[in-house]
């Protein structure tokens, strides 16, 4: 079998291994059950972005599942660090994408708690995938899809959780569509998010965003957004958006915490606004860099 | 760590591993994202019930996720079989336990299919999990939970995944009301299935069991027990089933592939019909053996 190179590191229970020497064993209920929560971000000039809110969303997923971590908060983000300079080291490259994974560990098959004594830390490093350098000149295409959002009473999308069928059955439509990516509704018909990010739309110069309660991730890109649009005193709402709210926008993008922020100019084919990356979308991709320095700054105590 | 003992073998691409020391890379989207389809089934007299239908099932649902598998149908089965003799020369026992894994493998970070190009082969055989006898003389207590039964349109009930937590999440409120298994509402109040296994109520001699548009797995025991009815003249109706017929039941069991017939005498604290396991449930698990039998003779060309 020809192994695909990826190159980058793994913490795991405390070793860090070659990425694909990490192993699991097939009994660990994260791979059983998909019964794990994770929690994902980049660094900037080497600096984990929002680690502390990261690492705190973890433990909020993980005790929506009575998942208890081996270790506490502060050990996690040492481990990050270490992790990251581990790859480093290997491989010289300064930024990188995190994944953190907490599984519910080895047990044998079955749902009771009792099962698995020992869950498993697991921190994957390794170089940060890049969107063409055309999707963010251009903006993407995406598509409304058949595949509508998991209930939070079924599954809470503010679990980030290793069940992702649910995302990649709306990401597999979406590619049906000649789209890269899919926009995901609720029962309701509102918009909630993107496959991996949230969604923002402008119409007549103010920003909009799918409220929690359409039942969608909190974001932490999406929080910095909110706030970076506050302080430059740009006009923000927060409210259920619908499909034709969607497609008679002037602007559109997705934010994550590893696309950051991605424009979107066509929706199911048709051109949203002009067809090209608006201007409150540029705006915010200018004040962006300034807000994630005067974050890592007020994180790490640092000037850089 | 101290690691639980599990009598059992895995086959994993090719090999047969003691179970403890079967692993898979972090990077295995079926760890990942869940991303990986199963069935389960037990032996009887060392013959698996019902192979070549769990069999056909793991296809369908792999299929669902455009999840392919790199053996045929028959070339599994085969496996199946070895590995079940490798678990009789060690542990000398013939009624094991089967699951069989197809994961989406191994590949870096993303929902592309193209990430991952050799998908998975697991097959785990061990010792049959028994529930404790007294729950087969006296029925369990079930407990309607808040947690809803994923939605056919976010993640298809019929797809039987690696996505495991809205059944977990299920179980556990199950826990919380001191029940042994939760019974799964829809979004419309509709009876769907317990958190592995289907349902089946009893009134006025009458049998009932959701119907698949409530949004539930097909089970085959559940197909099997629909078949044993009608060859029994005992009257049987696939109907859209609620809450306040459940809880007005005469009788109420669960069955699986593992579990087989399981009685259920108590659902939200309170009794269901008599609070004994009931004179219908009682017959079908009368005739179920010779169901099995006919089953495995039929499948297998034996007589046994």
């Amino acid at each position: 079998m020809t192994i695909p190179k990826i190159k980058g590191v793994i913490y795991l229970n405390g070793k860090i291994l070659p990425i694909h020497k990490a192993t699991i064993p097939v009994m660990d209920h994260g791979f059983l059950y998909g019964d794990s929560v994770y929690d994902t971000f980049r660094t900037f000039g080497g600096y984990p972005l929002q680690l502390c809110e990261h690492i705190d969303r973890l433990f909020r997923s993980a005790a929506k599942l009575a998942l208890k971590s081996p270790l506490a908060k502060k050990e996690i983000m040492a481990h990050v660090l270490r992790t990251i300079s581990a790859y480093w080291k290997q491989f010289k490259k300064e930024d990188v994408y995190v994944r953190v994974i907490l599984s519910r560990g080895y047990g044998d098959i079955g749902f009771d708690l009792s099962l698995c004594s020992h869950p498993t830390l697991i921190i994957i490093v390794k170089e940060i995938p890049r969107l063409p350098e055309k999707y963010y000149q251009n903006g993407i295409h995406v598509a409304l899809v058949p595949t509508l959002r998991n209930p939070p009473r079924s599954l809470d999308p503010n679990i980030k959780s290793g069940n992702y069928l649910n995302n990649l059955l709306a990401y597999l439509d979406a590619k049906k569509q000649n789209a890269q990516d899919a926009v995901m509704q609720n029962y309701k018909g509102e918009i909630t998010e993107a496959t991996t990010s949230n969604i923002f739309i402008i119409k007549k110069g103010t920003l909009y965003t799918p409220s929690l309660d359409s039942g969608l991730l909190k974001g932490l890109i999406r929080t910095l957004l909110i706030d970076i649009a506050r302080k430059n005193h740009l006009k923000l709402i927060e409210k259920k958006i619908t499909k034709e709210a969607l497609l008679a926008a002037d602007e559109c993008f997705l934010c994550g915490s590893i696309k950051l922020i991605l424009p979107v100019t066509r929706c199911n084919n048709k051109k949203i606004g002009s067809g090209k990356p608006g201007p409150v979308t540029q705006r915010l991709m200018t004040l962006f860099p300034e807000a994630v320095t005067h974050s890592i700054r007020e994180e790490y105590c640092i000037d850089f």
